[in-house]
């Protein structure tokens, strides 16, 4: 049976609360529950988590490094500014698939930048919470070899 | 029964003949047929086109406008030139997904930028000739209001 | 009697369906009629065209290089991006006005750069359907020599 | 009955007199009885001003504001440098066209950038002399809703 | 007992008439009206001065070298623009707050430069008219070395 | 009564002991007692909080959602470098304030950017711990709606 | 026998009849005829071809892939804005020479950059319509391996 | 007898006052009783001027047209920021030549770009006083001819 | 006798299992025993630390401040993006040496910008673990003034 | 009889010893000799030189002056930092031809800029040692006007 | 007696052969004669060098640090690519004055950038020959304290 | 027996007597008897130069390309403009330490370019005369495979 992690980055706790026109009303317990189901249908174990911390976010990464078959990162702002997550998913050595709830590439320009792409094999965005099983759909298939 | 549109751009018609170290072995037939296989099990109406001529993706998408559902647009190397593109998807006033068979921003600096991603509601890209599928589902889901 | 080409780029024939808060309501047949009952009040032999195709565009100039006194050129969005367009107009040898429904410097910044002003006699932006009898007047004056 | 104030800036007293391959013979005087024969034409109330001081012409904006129905404004190499008259234009809270005898976009990179385009109705260039009573013209029927 | 000069440069005059869903609807007289109040309950001789020309903001700066003791400067537009209004602080040999009604780095990107703030002692901006006593009880605090 | 936050950022523990001739000798103690006894005055209820880890400050403006009436940030360095920190001023939904010791135009240019700025109502800097209490002074105002 | 294809990009077709100073006198058809006397003095089999449209080169690109030896492509302006060209030279998996009547590097900035030089074997430039039989010389000894 | 104009701009009345060590201590007066007597000994007609207004210097520049043989310009910080008085130095039509006391490509990168020095014959910087002595030597060879 | 601390930042703690093309295979604990026994030849008292939280470092570098005579940091991806780590080693107030197992400079693009270079004495990099021990002697020759 | 200078730069000397998949195996002796054999076939009259110091490479050009109708310059690295080398051929008043063995605007991108190009008649590069002989042909062709 | 050295860099030894529309007829040896007869009058002791070799440049600054009072430098295009000249003018701790022949800064981009500025006391360009003798008199009168 | 090439770029001959704030009071000799007697104690054959001539250093190399078993290499100001220099390293074909006296990276913006550090094996500055024998001790290891 694969095993994935889902690890969310800094303000996704709040998700549901703020900005609903950009994020959507759906918190993060739902997002985790719509995974949690998913994960039961197509037969993944699951680990779902979140830290405002870029420190253990790395920390996750580097647990993952043996214990995960796959992860789909939503780095949030990290995404934007921190080289050591991105020199983390290379020492993951497992594949990360980059996933945000909203397009970045259509909002702000500092959101453009991504150190997260470089290193991922593949990018989701824009899609709210069905992105998230969009992701775990997609990690299986790359996983499984499934064209 | 949701009808769709998947838009191919400039050289997508070599596809599995060309750097397969980036875009794979699978051609586009191939991918086509993936493609209406997906759409009968998910009943949807599909329509699949692929041109070189940035008009008549042009005009393709102006087509679309009143007989699609929604676009799946991968527009191959015009991403990064065609502001024209750009308008005519604004134009169409049906939900567009960029699609990239690699991950572009993985790859070299000057298809990092995309004139698409600011008017598309979502982006996948990096995952192959999968990502069809999986932007049918989220196009999909989109149509009809699934999170 | 004076032959004048009006010559409209990518997206125009939406014209009056699509984005109407920035271009208005009128379609490019109202422009089309508009201009032709300029041309017979001011007694100009009027060509009108459109094409999403910029190969077309070229050939127009270059078909208007004996054929016609002076081009007004409405390139849309390949104002921005086409050295081939520039250059085709400096083929042309006809005097050519740049035309734009819109404001484009009040617009967004890829707006801004044009291949066509450098070699254009003169720009006139921003004023609607009422630039293209603007910009006949002002041909017209330019071919007269009237000041 | 409509009243209008064209307004120029610096160095344009010198007219016709200066660099006559870029701006042509015509003096301020000829221009201002071109536009006076123009304004009694079309029935419109007009005046005419000139200074070389960003102060003068910030306050004549000022001073438009509620005594005018327009201004036609040729802010000279003003145009590239203040924001401040960028700004008394958002205050003056009447319609500003852009004028500049030359076509601005057709020579030196710095007289490209235009702090007035963003905050004008539309922009015209190029027509030398012809571009004053072109842009009474815009004027008009902009303020009486003309297409 | 001290001197404070409150200098405001261009487009002041027109406060509370444009733009209030930035600036508000206080005008510079009420603005004008606060600092007295305020400068007499701390015990300040104030002048209260605007211009909308550079050079004689520039003047006033000159004048206040001898006879006073600090100056509040809300530069205006020429904040983003005047090397000489900074030269002219240099000159001043008096301490200068800089002050601003809105937010200049909270709004478009050519309002992010300031010449002022790398002479000036402080920068308030962002509490509209409040920032003008803020600004006083700041100069006051500073002449009279109160941490 | 009015609850306040003061959220202080990284090397902001040592203030007094580093760098006196940018930062003075108050200790941050000391300018805890200020604030501490200038909220008194005013009537406020004030936390005061100090952290050189970005995740805990991320936390606390979490926590001041729905707690505090209004928060004052000074975010030491991670001003010029934290997303995640604008992202979490987003999400707090209370007025925050930017406030720095120093005039951080008037540094090094890396100390220009501050993403701190687009989200806050407004920044004061350049006043040394006599900042703090304008900040609170202006944040009250604010408040309480006092021009 | 080795074939070859020749294929010429936007407004070449007007060669000999503009710009003068820059391209020479010589038209498309003198530099076929000079082409074709070269390739039967060399001994190869030649086909030569020009098209205004971006989309007509990259089909002539991609038929080329199987029934030529090697190209020698003058993209006319499309050199410097089309990564689909680029991508279709890479997919074309013949060695291809990129050739410029003028010197590209020695005119506007705008001409600097080119998509075609990071895929093409080498590049001639400059020489008029002589470039046209020394790169014939230089595609022939690539393929016979002449030093 | 020739005739020349030296004109200064903003701030230079304040000279020998402010920021010695750049400028030193001598005034305006005292160099202009400098040039006064080296124009006595050398014969020339001198007119010396200052303001702090750009509107005055332009105007100055107009004046200097019909009536001086040349004019030796210490534009101050308008140097950096003014096109206007660029312009105005080409409508002058007279030798211009650029002076400073300072070397101003010795100092703040933001004085490094000149709008005089394109349209200056020479420029001379870095010798306090003395350059207004070389720069009336300089002037008065240029219009003798004098190598 | 003097002590020292290295410290070390992100992903580090994986050394000799990550991307042994750049870093080796030498594991941290490798490089701790190296260090230690070097310590002991040259008589120094030596504290090794890893973290891969920011704040823990600064925290670190504060701790440093009164008890130790010098650090090495390899602060790994933070050195390219932690400007509050640079505050934090000017505030540690002990010479700092930089330090990075691979050549940074000649790797990618984003890796070349260090926000330690300026406030660190002075930098050894690409040497891989032996520069740790060159680096203990760098320092150690430093504190005891040795050429 | 015609006279041609090849002129090599810095490290061209150690050809065919470094860098074969880049540069190939033939040395600069062998070049020479090809070189030799075509003047002698095509009737010219040949100097062949090499130097790695940049201050010889613009005698060698200033001696070209008068002695030689035409020079081939392999600038080699001096190229892209030279702007005394690009005046030496400014002043050496007769046509120079631009040579690179390898394709340099395929390379790492501080191999584009050449200050060579903008003075050079045309450029060859990118076809190794054939290149010598291409550029012999294209410089007899220049010198004897043939198309 | 004073001593002064004059030193040329690259291509000044063709002056008066080369571009006679930027740098006029006069040659090298006139200036000296002009220069040496300029010495006589104001009693200075002259050394007058040229070398097109950078490393030959250096070696004559470094001979003047201990036997001349001052250095006039006309460094060519060195000016602008050699930081190791600027290094060698803050080694010769002698006062250097930076020379044209003509306007650097109304000249192309690539002139503007001097290495040599920031480190000479001030700089003369644009006025042919002559600046060589008013380069002269400024040092003169610097060596001698005369304003 | 190793043998090592110290080789010293432009104006470090003048050490020791020039800017001694940053490059301390050592000469170029002193430093050599260091390396001489640091070389009998590790028993290294040494080799010692330095050149103010580019093209020498480049000679150099060329030469220790089969003489010596490694360089170590203070290029001195070449290390920021010198491609050729870049060129004769990889050419060299030995490895190659990059030095400084100084933190080039904690200096001057145009010292942070080095065209050294891409093809040198490391980097060691800032600790002046010392670094050259941490230099010798870091090729010794490398050379002897020592961690």
């Amino acid at each position: 049976m694969r095993s994935m992690l889902i690890l969310n980055g800094p303000n996704l706790n709040l998700l549901g609360t703020r900005q609903p026109e950009i994020y959507g009303s759906t918190t993060l317990a739902d997002i985790e529950a719509l995974c949690r189901a998913h994960a039961q249908k197509i037969g993944v174990d699951l680990t779902f988590a979140q830290s405002n911390h870029e420190g253990v976010l790395i920390d996750a990464l580097h647990d993952a490094r043996k214990t995960k078959d796959g992860v789909i990162l939503n780095a949030g702002a990290y995404t934007h500014t921190s080289i050591a997550l991105m020199d983390a998913i290379r020492s993951a050595e497992v594949p990360v698939i980059e996933l945000h709830l909203s397009n970045i590439h259509a909002r702000e320009s500092y959101r453009h930048l991504s150190y997260i792409s470089p290193v991922a094999i593949g990018l989701i965005c824009g899609f709210g919470a069905r992105g998230y099983t969009l992701a775990m759909d997609a990690l299986y298939s790359h996983l499984e070899g499934i064209a």
